[in-house]
């Protein structure tokens, strides 16, 4: 390809915004920790309270409601506990429900015992089997503490949206507590805490164009609060200790900032990718496209060819400088079986091609990714059919 | 005062070096995840190994025995726990020794129960009691599992250096784990992890130049490690889930390998801050300068005024111009009684200034900052003057 790469792996890692970019160097040349009282310490302060602001605006939250983290998986960690606090009460929940198609770090289930994790089935499209919800929460004895379904908005793979309103009706039926994993989610659709029904939202800087090694815990009050994960100095309220990583947070909020703005366009992200998967239907009419009858993000695509494994496909894509990707990028450079595709009960040995847009893209990439989208199509064709002549 | 303010609390926050600042802009414009397959995820990672590379040189060990954390707080809690492996086979830890003169993040104990942490006593100084290190070892029961002791290489208020040679031997004679933290050292004296006898040392990228928001865990090989505190994706060799900051992880990577190398000019400093000792007390005969007659880090001075509490010399001094602490910076902007004074049996009440250079001082920042000292001292005079012809 003559062109300059085509990055297609927002959900991934979306690439840093202007924004954020800006927010963060700025950030760069202020002196001081937050935590200090001079000047420089107050300035440091004053870019953090601006991110918080962005980013409760974000998810329809008050400010304070805010709890910085160093990411959705230290997020996930912190808020899957037992062991909450309602004011100075302590409040046990003794039982996490999560569905089979959650992200790693929230299928690993925090800092609950595995035995008071129970994984819950999903549909052909990956949605969360509500009826199996509601058996679950029946068996539950609230003696014990209270049940807590963790659930993501927006699945990373599929963008699958899952029916978060119903299931937290049914949780909150049962008197349990409701974790929502939106940082697929965020930037990609509206997003409000308390329409969702949720006691807590997971996010994530990275996904949506600040920096990697951010993301916040957003709670529904500042009165129930999970057990702090990380202990130390009393900042975010004694909720996280550690110095605030200042850079990481003013770019947060700055791309959060931009999120918001921009959902306006996602209409038209939309139809980049629908015309992207109507040109691969065309190539391919075999194509499988994982969810494509239910409602998903509309920057996602995930996507299997029969006769051709992700994992080969993903490094053809990769050599016609198209970076998409197998699956999610969870562990170092590994591509393992998607759980996701096996919850779904597709072939998850053939595995699926995830292509993920953001708001940069034109109708000329999704040209240049169908050009080479043929091409490696056509090598598979021709594969099949001296496979079938042989 | 005419001139521009001056920092002098590199020990709260150091201001970012410029090469730390350069390898973070150029870590922006990477848009890969560095556990993505495609190119752009290799190019990510190799960004996060360089940085690696250049943190283990830091401590003097190889590269895979550095996992990076959101910063040192993380790091604390994820090393201070009952639960390590060795290898594949579990080992308990019992007991947590730890001085009364930790950073809070360690002094908070980590992930063990309040009732296995002990606190041992320091000297005038603020130099661990190796006979009380002793004694508490002498009293262990090895059959409950291991001891551990978790102390500083140098004080984050005083720069105090502890005898840590001296007390790991006397913990590798009882079998025991040596955790140090040496966060406040590490660029502002030579740093070896052998040299000390340590198991595990404790590492912060914003005190030598870095960001803020990162850190590592540096451990004595890849066999013994702690139960991971933040699961999810397999990153750090499954030590610490959650997507690479790869901006902060560059940025530190720059500045440690830039702390290594300005470690040559490190007596530049120690001769600044003992020509800023001797004019504070040519202007303040009084002065009491704590541990100023032990081995300290060059960089630091801790100083109490008689008569004039530090928090009120901390605000004169932020309106002189001079950025400087009463204390440390660890619970956003509120001043508590140093509990390091306390264990020293020093006037907590009174508190002490905290004055922490870096390579960027001159002589003239020093005039400078000494002709501050003596408006605020003759205040103090003055004060002191009207309170004893009262």
């Amino acid at each position: 390809m003559a062109r300059s790469r085509l990055y297609v792996d927002y959900n991934a890692t979306a690439p840093l915004l202007p924004a954020a970019r800006t927010a963060m160097i700025e950030a760069m040349d202020l002196p001081g920790n937050p935590s200090s009282v001079h000047g420089e310490g107050r300035a440091a302060r004053t870019v953090v309270s601006r991110a918080r602001d962005a980013v409760a605006r974000l998810v329809d939250v008050p400010a304070a409601q805010v709890s910085f983290t160093s990411g959705a998986t230290e997020a996930a960690n912190h808020v899957l506990t037992p062991d909450f606090r309602m004011g100075r009460a302590p409040l046990k929940v003794s039982r996490l429900l999560v569905s089979a198609v959650e992200h790693p770090a929230v299928l690993a289930g925090g800092r609950f015992p595995a035995d008071q994790v129970t994984v819950l089935g999903v549909d052909g499209d990956g949605r969360l089997d509500l009826a199996q919800l509601e058996a679950a929460l029946g068996t539950h004895d609230p003696a014990s503490g209270q049940p807590m379904l963790a659930l993501q908005l927006a699945n990373n793979e599929t963008g699958v949206i899952q029916p978060v309103r119903e299931a937290s009706a049914i949780v909150k039926a049962h008197h349990g507590l409701v974790v929502v994993d939106a940082v697929q989610a965020a930037g990609r659709m509206p997003l409000s805490l308390s329409e969702l029904g949720a006691d807590f939202l997971i996010l994530s800087g990275h996904k949506i164009g600040g920096p990697n090694g951010i993301g916040a815990l957003v709670s529904a009050g500042e009165v129930l609060m999970p057990a702090p994960l990380i202990t130390g100095g009393g900042q975010e309220k004694g909720h996280r200790g550690g110095t605030e990583n200042l850079v990481g947070v003013a770019g947060f909020g700055a791309a959060a900032e931009a999120a918001l703005l921009s959902l306006a366009q996602i209409a038209d992200i939309a139809q980049l990718r629908d015309r992207m998967e109507a040109g691969m239907r065309e190539a391919a009419p075999d194509i499988i496209i994982h969810g494509g009858g239910v409602p998903r993000l509309a920057n996602t695509s995930f996507f299997s060819l029969p006769g051709l494994k992700a994992e080969t496909a993903q490094i053809a894509f990769d050599m016609e400088g198209v970076a998409a990707s197998a699956g999610a990028a969870c562990s170092s450079g590994k591509i393992g079986e998607s759980h996701v595709l096996k919850a779904m009960g597709a072939d998850a040995a053939l595995g699926a091609i995830r292509i993920s847009l953001g708001h940069v893209h034109t109708g000329e990439d999704i040209d240049a990714f169908l050009e080479a989208f043929k091409r490696i199509n056509a090598r598979r064709m021709a594969r099949l059919g001296s496979q079938a002549a042989a």
